[in-house]
């Protein structure tokens, strides 16, 4: 949960996560999102309920327990103007209460059952699971049907709720400098899409929003046709039918559901710098964001190839930044790289580095340039390639193994308006990927146009001598 | 009208204007908005009509004539997510028809009465203004007064319009790469508030944009309480008053007028910079912008001492800029400072150049800075103190000897939720910026962290061969 990109952890109790850390494990993420499902022997079933509600069931016999998710196509950047973190604000408050559940009781009630429960929001989703025995799934769907269109919070509510999540943005990111560093670096690569918003809001929008927003906006987007429910466990397909029908099947949809608009990015004409100094900060930080392609608008096998190449040049310790940068040429402390290919609307290409103690940053940044001109230049052996897709796949399998992660590849696919096939047929595709594929992919993304390149340093010398110094 | 920074000039005759020639232009403008009035012995009359109206009458008896303006206090950066260029196609739209004025009519109405008219959209405020004889006064205030609230729309008005500012943006910004760096630079400043996305709205957003859009935007902001009325010109205040009572008087509130909440900048923390090159450049075209404080958000006289330390440092050919590096050194064609104080939430310091034949960039920039720093460093002198402020108030008051001029100082200080007194006040506040207020405010404002430097550069060599020289 906590490898969303760009996401944020549910409740409070949820481990701090910052946006760099979310930027670096954004790969660790891609490989689950996009992973072979095949390979795990998968039995599937998709329908809608009358309502619209979209309902994915995985059968998964290993122990009488079931993940209970729901998801809403509705996130951050779908967010109205000047009221960024509402769509997170709204997750928090979803474990208020409704009238039938009393405030706070929600979570409560799952844990009295051996169970547990969190949600998330990214940019795109917002979901809400629970974990916990088969026989419970009945009251489990009846908490969350009732929580999708009953929603009851006070005044109160908020104003307690809106200090935790100040807090919240408090301790993981005003007080992170490699946080707020990765906020203004996503802020100055997105030119125009919502993306280039903190999924947890800018705090002075944050501290303004009200109950009036909130209701507004959950009547708005958490309706069952907008909606999808995800469920992975010991159960049949037929059981979950009945059982969602019985719960979710008799919601009427109170709006109506439009596709969602938001702008898109102007075509990339500039390479973006952008440097911050920080006193807490010890070792410089590079990034380096490219615009690229996501699963959803690439064309044919682009976002393969780029998950691919981010692998092979920068995915481990046998990689090609790695094996140049720090094992040859002992440049660097870390280097890798990443591709994040599973937002709806644009997908990034990513570089990271730290120079080993003594090398100057610029030089570090010069050879990661001269590295990435050689590859694209060069492309990747073919004996790579094959150890690095075997690698890829292997990974993403390990990391579908378990009903979360299940649940959550096909719930972000779906609620990214990807498809079900996309998941399924992600290992195959992989396995046809050809360094020409690379080739093409890479450099259609490594372009200085669709750059930006953030330095995190440590604070400089005291203004004054510096200027003393110059005169 | 031109001049007016980060805006879009009216109807399609508005001659063309580029994002960057706005920025260009935008010291002039500030010279003219902040101009000394009592200088010029303006009589003015301020008062409020019962539905909310703002009223403003200047006597002007120098010739039969008046000018008439309707402001509105909603701009570009009240558009909704998703909606850019609302504020600016409603602009447009106006002109078409009501109940009693058929579909294009409006301006022929006027220009068969001998008048002129046209309108204007920036960040904060939608304005439209009439220059007619003064007999005719009563009949354009009952025009104006019918399409605050009367506007009728067809689907072929929307869509025949579409094209006509579809084409205008294709013509002045995606034509002229200048304009095209200024928007991105622009973009790339502003972190997180809605002065980021230009006056006439992203190209993507633009083409959707529907008469639900439209009417929904009108409908909430064009109604009496949300609007300024201006009349400079050969009539009483008390003609005014009746006029404007028998017109405006009569218009109802339909909807409640809030205080505009846009999101604010958070605290800078980044110097960016920004690269790109176009085939269409001949000469490299260098601006840095930084963050500095409005008129209305400014502490003590920080505007004002920016006004003189821009005039002071890259004015005129007086400056210290253009005599250094044009005049001494011969490192730039052109160089020059500008600071923008009207928007509404922030105002801009900026600063642009270009290479003298066979310079570097590097180097002009370098040498650029050093004056900088040495300017702050040592301040601005008396006797060159004397002399700006001098030539600022002078320049204003020649600036403001128009009707339109002064019918927009004031519109345009409403419009932004400044006051009366801070245009009546300004030329005394200048005549008392110190040496030592000058260093202080500028000192705040020109810091790395505030700043975006951006570089409009030649197209480069093609990539292969620089790329084959390289390896």
């Amino acid at each position: 949960m906590r490898a969303f990109p760009a996401g944020s952890g549910g409740k409070p109790s949820a481990s701090p996560t910052s946006a760099l850390t979310l930027l670096l494990f954004a790969l660790a993420f891609i490989l689950a999102f996009m992973a072979p499902a095949l390979a795990l022997d998968v039995k599937l079933h998709h329908f809608r309920l009358d309502n619209g509600l979209e309902v994915v069931v995985i059968e998964d016999h290993r122990a009488p327990v079931v993940t209970h998710m729901v998801w809403y196509r509705v996130g951050a950047a779908d967010e109205p103007a000047g009221k960024t973190g509402l769509a997170h604000f709204l997750e928090h408050l979803m474990f208020k209460g409704t009238k039938k559940i009393a405030p706070g009781e929600f979570s409560k009630i799952i844990k009295r059952h051996g169970g547990e429960d969190n949600a998330f929001t990214s940019r795109d989703y917002t979901a809400y699971y629970q974990r916990i025995a088969k026989e419970h799934l009945g009251m489990v769907m009846a908490m969350e049907a009732d929580r999708m269109q009953n929603l009851q919070l006070s005044e109160r509510d908020v104003k307690t709720e809106l200090e935790v999540i100040k807090e919240e943005r408090r301790e993981r990111t005003e007080n992170d400098p490699r946080a707020l560093f990765g906020e203004r670096l996503v802020a100055a690569h997105f030119v125009a899409h919502p993306y280039r918003r903190p999924v947890v809001g800018w705090m002075a929008d944050v501290q303004r929003l009200t109950l009036a927003d909130v209701m507004a906006f959950y009547r708005r987007h958490y309706t069952p046709a907008n909606a999808i429910l995800v469920v992975v466990g010991d159960v049949t397909a037929e059981e979950v039918k009945k059982l969602a029908k019985e719960h979710y099947g008799r919601l009427k949809n109170t709006v109506e559901v439009k596709p969602r608009w938001r702008t898109p990015e102007p075509p990339p004409l500039t390479a973006r710098r952008l440097k911050m100094h920080d006193a807490r900060v010890r070792l410089p930080v590079f990034q380096r964001l490219y615009v690229a392609p996501s699963y959803r608008t690439a064309k044919g096998n682009e976002a393969h190839a780029l998950d691919v190449f981010a692998e092979a040049l920068g995915g481990g310790t046998t990689s090609v930044l790695y094996r140049r940068l720090i094992v040859e040429e002992k440049l660097a402390a870390y280097v890798g790289a990443w591709y994040s290919g599973d937002d709806r609307d644009h997908g990034t290409f990513g570089i990271y580095a730290a120079p080993a103690p003594g090398v100057e940053p610029e030089k570090l940044e010069a050879r990661i340039d001269a590295v990435l001109r050689e590859v694209l230049v060069n492309g990747i052996d073919e004996k790579r390639l094959k150890r690095t897709k075997t690698a890829l796949v292997s990974s993403a399998i390990y990391a579908l193994d378990s009903q979360f992660m299940l649940a959550r590849i096909f719930g972000s696919a779906l609620a990214t308006d990807n498809t079900i096939e996309s998941v399924l047929q992600w290992d195959e595709r992989i396995e046809k990927v050809t360094a020409k594929d690379i080739l093409s992919a890479a450099r259609a993304v490594i372009k200085p146009a669709n750059s930006t390149t953030g330095w995190l340093l440590p604070a400089p010398a005291p203004k004054t001598a510096a200027q003393g110094a110059r005169k």
